[in-house]
């Protein structure tokens, strides 16, 4: 079935996490790489493991203390004034190039981000962006972060489609993979050759770009 | 309170699952490393999302799916008869050289695994290690991997013992801190001087070695 409506996750997807490299590599010459990895790492296993422990806090406080943990392992000194610097950088990350160009060309489609973001991250982040959406949904709503049915669900009930009529658009592979699971029609947009998750499922479509998604939806 | 009982975590903690290093290498020679972390790292992601998903399989077969995925990221050819060989290198992990002198110093107290390996990893493993447990328990019991609450739950359950007065013993922080979350004492086996996850709580105890353990609980 051709999607009615298109939910996109946003980190990773739509905007870049890694583009905080250049800050970092201005507080610690040469180590923004490494930080930015770790980071994110470190951030997704924090989502992974509060939601298990069912002790959810908002995505802000967990992309906080992730940056705590990275600096600690990498012997880095961080302190209020650079933790307050980068998580302004998470306010205004850039989009990917392919996403402006595309988002215009998926016709009358309901467009909706579907996020781990908390609203006090991923409101400021679309607003800078320019970009427009008919809803930002958070996972905030349900105290739980992805791969949770609970979250896929959140899109059916606030944008009134049919889970098989909704087309699921991550990077982030087991983010995608959580969405079939779920019950959406999944497009992966692996920009950078990874392999597939061994998660027991398929995306229906891998694309090297969110550019090629319009033409596949025709 | 002075713990009645000990539940201690297997894989990374009495048993290093970098031991396959050495037969990764032979297969892929200067490669053993690499593949041994991201092998590593991808077996505990997939136990954290399969569980969110709850799409529950048996650890043996996450371990299989994680070192697919980890050849395949690093472009090393991986066939049946090298799958096989590095599956049998898990039944025989080497126990840290600060193990078998512990477990015999920590008096009369009931000791246990509590383990995300199912019983067709961990049964083998155990016997061919010598060490010697009072029970050995699995999350295959309750189809959830850590750190879900239901999982420590298991040890109360099957050891008879109250929450408060089990002492649990890990060396992966957030194993550790997913049972303090659920109720336990928790000991944390840091050998590698590791930050403390940033999860919203902290060890009781944090050791170098299991060596220090049986001290700190006379």
């Amino acid at each position: 079935m051709n999607p009615q409506a298109l939910v996109f996750d946003a980190y990773g997807t739509l905007y870049d996490v890694h583009a905080v490299i250049r800050r970092c590599d201005e507080f610690w010459p040469g180590k923004g790489a490494a930080i930015s990895q770790l980071w994110r790492q470190k951030q997704l296993e924090y989502t992974w493991q509060r939601s298990l422990m069912r002790r959810y806090v908002p995505f802000s406080q967990i992309t906080r203390e992730a940056l705590a943990y990275a600096c600690e392992a990498l012997k880095l000194a961080l302190d209020d004034a650079r933790t307050q610097a980068l998580m302004q950088e998470y306010l205004k990350l850039a989009a990917y190039p392919d996403v402006p160009g595309a988002l215009p060309r998926f016709g009358e489609r309901q467009l909706a981000i579907l996020t781990n973001g908390s609203p006090d991250m991923i409101e400021p982040l679309v607003k800078h962006s320019g970009l427009k959406f008919d809803a930002v949904l958070s996972v905030d709503a349900v105290k739980m972060f992805k791969p949770v049915p609970d979250v896929y669900q959140l899109a059916v009930d606030r944008l009134g489609v049919a889970k098989d009529a909704i087309g699921f658009v991550s990077s982030n592979c087991w983010d995608a993979l959580g969405a079939k699971s779920f019950g959406f029609r999944v497009y992966w947009i692996n920009r950078t050759g990874a392999p597939v998750d061994r998660l027991g499922f398929q995306p229906d479509g891998l694309l090297g770009s969110l550019g090629d998604l319009p033409e596949v939806l025709r």
